[in-house]
């Protein structure tokens, strides 16, 4: 029987979602735990292979069970195996032609980037940084040029293996929250370094060293030595992977961002104090 | 002259604030970098020595700089000797007799806690966790009980080494917001454990093992023992610290917790997909 799962873990703690053979993978963790609860191996399936240090709250996985579990097995049995930093959030039954890769119509990054002159210490490993004043709005029109479909050969990684530097953007958002700039992403698949490459980029944008159209040259120029430096891997989640409703996965047959990036509680002001 | 600091760190990478001879602490951290800056060693002083695992967003720290330095030096200069899990937000000078510790009026601190049937893993470090449903309305209520002054016998640690356990509570709220808890606490000082000792009992009430009323029963009984066991240090920040105006610290006098625990960007929905 095959089965659905869907993951959220910190990437900080992990050497990618890929397994290695030094073992401090996600995947290794995974399988590790699955293993226990199955007394045999089980290789698995991931959505979207996430590099180092990069997170995500609902990575999608499958896998065919070599044994009958109660559900619950794959969700607290396995959780009981698994490091910390790493759970499952959900599991159910799919079909077998169900795959976590290739069924996926389109996958939702999330990068978080704390905007403010002191390195933040909280969020070390859990959002980029950029010091200088950063205008979002420039960098929210700037990411206009990039939606549709592109040949985004100019933000892609030299050692990319995807067939194709065609991808189809369905939204490309940015917005400033205090002192957090959001960037939100959605395309069919991405190429591998592509939204740290693209941050890069709107970041130049958005520090006043490029104009608005730089975004739309370079993906006309389709050369990735001219455009900026890959940011950094600690704020890029991956939050959400889209599947056709014939699934019948969570969430209307898509699967969007959990609540825990969002801490939305305001902090109360403290109290006047009193003439005693 | 007196230097004051405002320090953020994530706990989890530290055995506490406090100074101890294997130098893991945030303390040592701190004070081997502002050696680095002064060329000799620089004690501290801060305002709320937090446990091992307990997060802060503004913990006050004040020191008498040997030497003299630019105040960029006390923040960038010392945030480039730091770990990645520490930093200092600011720093200015201040009159001689400012002490952190006993010149502070009130302490706030809030405690995050995840109420959900799955254990968080993007927050493994970062937040509480309680698997059955709370009912965040009760525990509210319960909380009014410990407003004012009052013995806190019954929610102090056994190793507790102030000299009176009369504290006086200026607010204690406990608000959901999604699948979390948070709760807001502000003292004039807190005892050892208080605050964990406090959630714990809360959360008996919020799951409905005993009654509204046992927090006021609790607090008059001043009897440790019979109250809930302590709640874990992952879900609690040092979130701001108040000094009389005289001091002329940023925030109107006091300070307030920084919107780095607040990340109120809500995730978009993804876009309904076309037909083709």
């Amino acid at each position: 029987m095959r089965i659905v799962l869907n993951v959220e873990y910190a990437g900080e703690s992990f050497e990618g979602w890929q397994t290695q053979p030094h073992g401090r993978t996600v995947q290794d963790s995974l399988e590790n735990a699955l293993r226990c609860i199955a007394d045999t191996p089980v290789p698995t399936v991931c959505a979207g292979r996430t590099d180092t240090g990069v997170h995500a709250t609902a990575q999608v996985v499958h896998f065919d069970a070599p044994v009958e579990r109660p559900i619950s097995a794959w969700v607290r049995g396995v959780n009981s195996h698994l490091p910390e930093a790493v759970s499952v959030r959900w599991a159910q039954p799919v079909a077998d032609d169900f795959h976590a890769r290739f069924s996926a119509t389109a996958r939702h990054y999330r990068y978080i980037l704390f905007n403010g002159p002191v390195r933040p210490a909280l969020l070390h490993a859990r959002a980029g940084w950029f010091h200088r004043p950063l205008d979002a709005q420039r960098m929210a029109e700037a990411a206009t040029a990039i939606l549709g479909e592109h040949d985004f050969s100019a933000f892609r990684a030299a050692g990319c293996q995807a067939h194709s530097p065609v991808r189809r953007m369905r939204h490309a958002r940015v917005a400033r929250s205090g002192d957090f700039v959001v960037f939100d992403f959605c395309a069919d698949a991405f190429l591998h370094h592509m939204i740290r490459n693209l941050v890069g980029a709107l970041v130049y944008i958005g520090k006043g060293a490029q104009p608005v159209s730089w975004m739309a040259e370079l993906l006309a120029g389709r050369d990735r030595t001219r455009a900026a430096p890959t940011f950094s891997a600690a704020g890029l989640y991956l939050c959400g992977v889209e599947y056709p409703d014939q699934w019948s996965l969570p969430g209307q047959g898509r699967i969007i961002c959990t609540p825990q990036l969002a801490l939305p509680v305001s902090c109360p002001e403290p109290e006047s104090r009193s003439a005693d």
